[in-house]
């Protein structure tokens, strides 16, 4: 059985320390839900109950009506079958992910064949303390979230922390495509001397839009998704979670965060 | 132009007392992106710099690769199109949701194509104080969250309160589609006596799904969309959102709600 949590090393940031430690993370996978030999959606999912998220799917979208009308169900690991006896469905494609976005790529692997960069591995770096200070700065300025707490926002913010654009959606990938699309409009992409602040969590679809904008730096208010992680290290990208007061989570790429060489606790002018 | 903002009317719940009040939700909406003349995708989306969000999505599913591949843009309400030097691009079609699910329908109008039901507008009916002891059960009892911090929740609860199962995802079509297809799955469908509680906001394609599976009453700890109260409306669901504490606000059907006769500020036996 797959499991549904899975544990990283981290750094974990506090003002101006740092420590390393171990964090859980939900699972992020594709699972391939197959109906008569048809492939008909790849889902980014959760491991667990497979079997009724492919059923449910199926139910919820007017593909099968009856339970009688499946015949059997077999599992493999991020795979789903099923033999039913329906009507040849419609042809329409479904892909989803784990709040949609990277539609018709189901995998890390998939990335590549879209010509999703490679990030230079050096560069820029940023101070620790910054990144604390970035969501207080996204919150003064989401201007729709105050009156309906329904959006979701991405921020552009430069390596010196300077605000540079805001966007606000119903979905989180749609916060991101305005970003990067009106970067993409500007002429201004790779940006590559940036950094993307998330309003909520930060998954897979939404690592794979930031890098191919050429965002070095991602820091999430909320948690990353396994497959976000395991794609900010392969691309060499720098994933921060959990950014709240002066405390966050270093997922990937922690060699970007400078640490002010003044100790701490070392006595102020008084 | 379009508004990101729409007002509706409410009730306000806290405790025992109801008062009529308006609420501002943001707006959820299909755009529909085309390609010399193909249609590409269909997003739910929050109206509000549509042309950077199609060039975004364009560019991150690695579509067009340089701006000054695009020609032109014509935007017209809900639908953005792009005359593009592009080599004719792969055949995939992408059918995007806020976060995903419904993927291929993109409006309401669609429901009825894939057999959504109307609910029977009469029943069932629930306390008003009920709704508010069903967030710390959801909490209690979502094991992974505690963790990750990472999973949405969909609980189903009885009209008594009583939970009958819970499903976590990192995707909330997900937890919601497993939940829906372990009834279906056990011939329990239409869940036409039940409530559904989520972790988190309510879309559109959350609504969609569980009207599917019959559920007449649906309570969101997050906002609803636009969009989902406006298919609650029409299908005749008791939507419910921002529960928190002893207060929410009922966006819909707001019938199946009763109120004890008792005023809340009888004197008590003492």
């Amino acid at each position: 059985m797959q499991s549904s949590i899975t544990t990283v090393p981290i750094r974990r940031v506090q003002g101006e320390r740092a420590s390393v430690a171990q964090d859980l993370l939900a699972v992020e996978e594709p699972l391939e839900i197959v109906v008569n030999g048809r492939n008909l959606a790849v889902t980014m999912r959760t491991p667990g109950n497979d079997r009724a998220l492919a059923a449910g799917f199926l139910f919820t979208e007017g593909i099968v009506r009856e339970p009688t009308q499946i015949q059997t169900i077999t599992e493999s690991p991020n795979r789903i079958e099923f033999a039913a006896s329906i009507a040849e469905f419609e042809e329409r494609r479904f892909y989803l992910t784990s709040s949609c976005g990277v539609c018709g790529k189901a995998s890390i692997e998939a990335l590549e064949s879209i010509g999703c960069p490679f990030l230079d591995r050096s560069g820029p770096e940023i101070e620790a303390t910054l990144i604390s200070r970035l969501p207080s700065i996204l919150r003064a300025r989401q201007a729709v979230f105050e009156h309906t707490g329904g959006l979701h926002a991405a921020a552009l913010f430069d390596v010196q922390g300077e605000l540079l654009d805001l966007q606000e959606d119903i979905g989180r990938h749609n916060a991101v495509d305005k970003l990067g699309g009106q970067a993409f409009l500007n002429h201004s992409v790779p940006l590559n001397r940036h950094i993307l602040m998330l309003s909520g969590r930060a998954g897979f679809e939404l690592i794979q839009k930031a890098l191919m904008v050429g965002i070095a730096i991602v820091a999430a208010v909320g948690a990353p998704s396994s497959l976000a992680v395991e794609t900010a290290l392969r691309y060499g990208m720098t994933l921060i979670g959990f950014v709240r007061e002066d405390r966050y989570n270093v997922y990937s790429g922690a060699n970007r965060i400078t640490f002010s060489s003044v100790p701490p606790s070392a006595p102020r002018n008084s």
